[in-house]
C-alpha cells in the first residue's frame, strides 16, 4: 500500500514565507525590495527566503522590476507551474477543475454525471479517472494538492465524510487520505457548500465580505458560514445544516424523518414533486409540455418553465423563495451577517427568487442588521465549488507548516 | 473637560507580557523559571519583563518558588492590587461588582432598581455613585479598568449604544468615553448578554467550551455567540438579536412592530400578560392570590406560582420553552455549537423551561450536531453580566498593546 502523503512537499515553511506566498497571490508580482520593506525584514533575509520558495517550487523569479533609481530589483512571482485540482462531488454529478496559483481556472471545468449513492469506491474511482485526463491534457505530472467537496457533513480532522444522509456507504471512508495516497500529493476534503462559501471568497461577489452566507439552494439546501475570513464549521462540522430547520409547524414529510423542513418544501425533489402536481392539476400549460417532451420533471423544468413564462411555475418560486426568507431573516437576526450570496441550481431561476427572499429579509429582520446588508445572487455557477475546494487546499500549502 | 484616557495605563506592552499575563490569570502564581521555560525565552529576558508588569503595577513578586534543586526561583503573580469593575445596566435594575485580576468577585456586588428609559446622563450619574461607593468601601483609589454591559445593540468601537429598541436617548450617546473621562481609566461598552456570554466562559459553566451559545431570557431575550474562544459580535454589532425571531405566522404584536417574535410570546412583558389573563379566565389560584397581594403580576409572579405548585402557571413556562426550543433547534441546525448556557431572569424558573427547550432541541435538530450538545443552566444568576464586564476589559489590559 503507498503511504499517505501528509505531509505537504512545497508548503511555505515559516511565517515569512507564507506571507510571501499570500502577498503574491493577492496582489501579483513584487519586487524583492517591495517584499522585504513590505515585511520589515532586511533584503538579505528576503533573498533567502526567496530562494527557498523557488526551491520548494512555489515562487520564482519574474524579471526586472521597474526602476526605483539605483540598482534594479528582480520581481518574484508565484511560480508559474504551482496547479491544484479542485474536485467537486455533488448528488448527481462531479466536477473537475485545474487552478494555477492564484485559483484561475485553466481550461475547462471537466464535468460528468455521477450519482453519490453508488459508494465512495465506485465515485472516487470515477473522480480520479476524470482528474488523471484533466492532468493528462495539462501535461501536469503532480499538483501542488487537491481539495474534494462532498455533498454531506464532513470531519474535517479526519479527511472523512460524517454520517452524511443522502451518501449511503461513505460514513467513515477515508476520502482524503485513498485520493492522496493514489495522486500522490497532499489532500484535504470539505463539504461541498463549505467549499462554494470559499470559491465566492477568493473569486466571486464576496471577494471584500471578512463574515458572509453562502446559500445553497440545490438537490439539498445548505449554508456555508465564513467569519473574520474564516469557514467556521462548527463543533462536529455540520454548522450550516439549514435544509433541516422547520419553516411551518405541519408541512411535507422529509428525508431527513421530520416535517415542515425547508427542504421539504423546496429543494430539488420537493420541487419536481410541486411541478408534478401543477401539471397533474391542470395548473401549467409550460410544465405539462416538459413532462410530455421528457416524461419526468425536475428542478430544472420549472426554471424552463419560468423562463417561459408560466405563472404558475413562478408562482412554485415565489413560494420557495418565501419561506427561504423567512429562515434567512431569523439567520440575520442571530448572525448579523454583512453579505448573504444564494446559489446552487435552483438559485438559477434568478430574480423571482431573489426578490422574495429579500423582500421578507428586509421586511421582517432588524434594521440594525439589514441597513447595509446586500443580498445578490452568485455569479460563479459551477465554478464556486471547484474553486472553492482548490482555495482549500491553497490556503493549506500557503500557510506556514 | 477632563481628557479621555484612550491608552490603557497599566497595559501589556508586548506579546511576551500580555502572554505572562494569561498564565497567571488561569494557572496562578508561577516560577519566573517556568514562566520563560513555558515561552520559551531566557530567563534574563524574562526577569526584564517581569520588572516591568510590576512598574506597570500588573503583577509582583509571591515569595520563593517550591525547590527544584539548585538556587531557589521567586512565584510572580499578577499585582494583588488589579481591581476590575463590571457595571451590568439592565432595563429595570443596576449591578456593580469589583474582582481581581482573575475575576474573583471581591465583597458584595451592589444592586439598585433604576429604569433606563430615564436616559443616559441620569442612569449614568446613579451607576457612577454606585461604582464610586463601592470603590470607597473597598479603598480602591483607581481601577484598572471599568467594563459596561447596557441592553441594547452596541456599536463596540465607537463606545455606543446603536439604535437600541427600549433605551430612549441613549442611541449614539458616548457612554465609554463620559465614564473613562469620570473615572479616569480605560473602559469599554458593550451589550449586556454579549458580557453575561463573557462571564459564563471565565467564570461559569462555558469555561472549556470553544465555541458556546448564552441565552438570555428575561425582560428581552438574546443570545451571546463565542466562537472559537472569542465574542462574536456580528458586523453591524447586533449578532444573537434572537428575541425577534418569528415563532409563528399570525402572533402578538411586538414592541418591535412586527407579529409572532419570540419576545412576544415570552419576554417579560408577555409573561406578565399572560398571567394576568390567567387570573381574568380563572385558570391560576396562585397567579390570583399574588395579584390579590401585590396589586400587579410580573414573570418574576409566574416563577413563585411555579414553585407553589400551579399547573396553569407551569403551563406558561412549558409554552414559553417549547418556543425557545423551537428558535434554539434552528439556531443549532445552523451554528452547531459546542454547548447552550440559558440565564436570565425568566431562566431561573428552571426545570420545567430546560426540559421543554431540551426535548424541542434534541427531537428536532441534526442528530450529528446533537450528539455532544449540553443544554444547561447558567449558575451564575445575575453575577453573570458583572463578571462579563470585567472579563472584557481585563482581556483588553492583559493583550499586548
Amino acid at each position: 500500500m503507498k503511504p499517505v502523503p501528509h505531509t505537504l512537499a512545497g508548503r511555505a515553511e515559516n511565517p515569512t514565507q507564507a506571507k510571501v506566498l499570500k502577498l503574491l497571490r493577492d496582489e501579483g508580482p513584487l519586487s524583492r525590495v517591495q517584499l522585504a520593506d513590505r515585511m520589515g525584514v532586511s533584503r538579505t533575509t528576503m533573498a533567502g527566503e526567496i530562494n527557498r520558495l523557488a526551491e520548494l517550487g512555489l515562487a520564482e523569479p519574474a524579471g526586472p522590476a521597474a526602476s526605483r533609481g539605483g540598482r534594479r530589483s528582480t520581481l518574484v512571482d508565484l511560480s508559474a507551474d504551482l496547479r491544484f485540482v479542485g474536485i467537486d462531488i455533488g448528488a448527481t454529478s462531479m466536477s473537475v477543475a485545474i487552478t494555477d496559483g492564484r485559483l484561475a481556472v485553466l481550461g475547462e471545468r471537466h464535468h460528468m454525471a455521477m450519482d453519490v449513492r453508488l459508494g465512495p469506491e465506485h465515485v472516487l474511482g470515477a473522480a480520479l479517472e476524470l482528474t488523471r485526463e484533466v492532468l493528462a491534457e495539462q501535461n501536469i505530472d503532480r499538483p501542488a494538492g487537491v481539495g474534494i467537496g462532498v455533498p454531506g457533513p464532513v470531519d474535517f480532522h479526519g479527511g472523512i465524510p460524517a454520517a452524511p444522509p443522502i451518501m449511503p456507504g461513505w460514513d467513515g471512508y477515508p476520502v482524503r487520505d485513498a485520493v492522496a495516497r493514489e495522486l500522490g500529493c497532499p489532500v484535504l476534503l470539505d463539504n461541498d457548500v463549505n467549499l462554494m462559501a470559499l470559491g465566492e471568497q477568493h473569486s466571486g461577489v464576496a471577494k471584500s465580505a471578512p463574515s458572509f452566507l453562502f446559500v445553497k439552494i440545490g438537490t439539498g439546501i445548505g449554508c456555508g458560514i465564513i467569519v473574520g475570513g474564516q469557514l467556521y464549521r462548527g463543533v462536529d462540522g455540520c454548522a450550516g445544516d439549514i435544509g433541516h430547520i422547520r419553516v411551518e409547524e405541519v408541512g411535507p414529510m422529509c428525508a431527513c424523518g421530520n416535517t415542515g423542513c425547508l427542504e421539504a418544501y423546496f429543494g430539488g425533489a420537493a420541487l419536481a414533486r410541486d411541478a408534478l402536481a401543477a401539471v397533474r392539476n391542470g395548473r401549467s400549460p409550460a410544465l405539462a409540455a416538459l413532462l410530455e417532451e421528457k416524461g419526468e420533471l425536475t428542478a430544472a423544468d420549472v426554471a424552463q418553465a419560468v423562463s417561459r413564462g408560466d405563472g404558475h411555475a413562478v408562482q412554485l418560486i415565489r413560494d420557495g423563495g418565501n419561506r427561504v426568507g423567512w429562515v434567512l431573516a431569523s439567520l440575520v437576526s442571530f448572525f448579523n451577517p454583512g453579505l448573504i450570496v444564494i446559489g446552487g441550481r435552483v438559485a438559477r431561476l434568478g430574480h423571482p427568487l431573489l426578490a422574495e427572499v429579500r423582500g421578507v429579509v428586509y421586511r421582517r429582520s432588524p434594521p440594525l442588521a439589514t441597513g447595509n446588508l446586500p443580498i445578490v445572487l452568485s455569479e460563479m455557477g459551477d465554478d464556486a465549488g471547484v474553486v472553492g475546494a482548490a482555495a482549500l487546499i491553497s490556503e493549506a500549502v500557503y500557510a506556514a507548516g
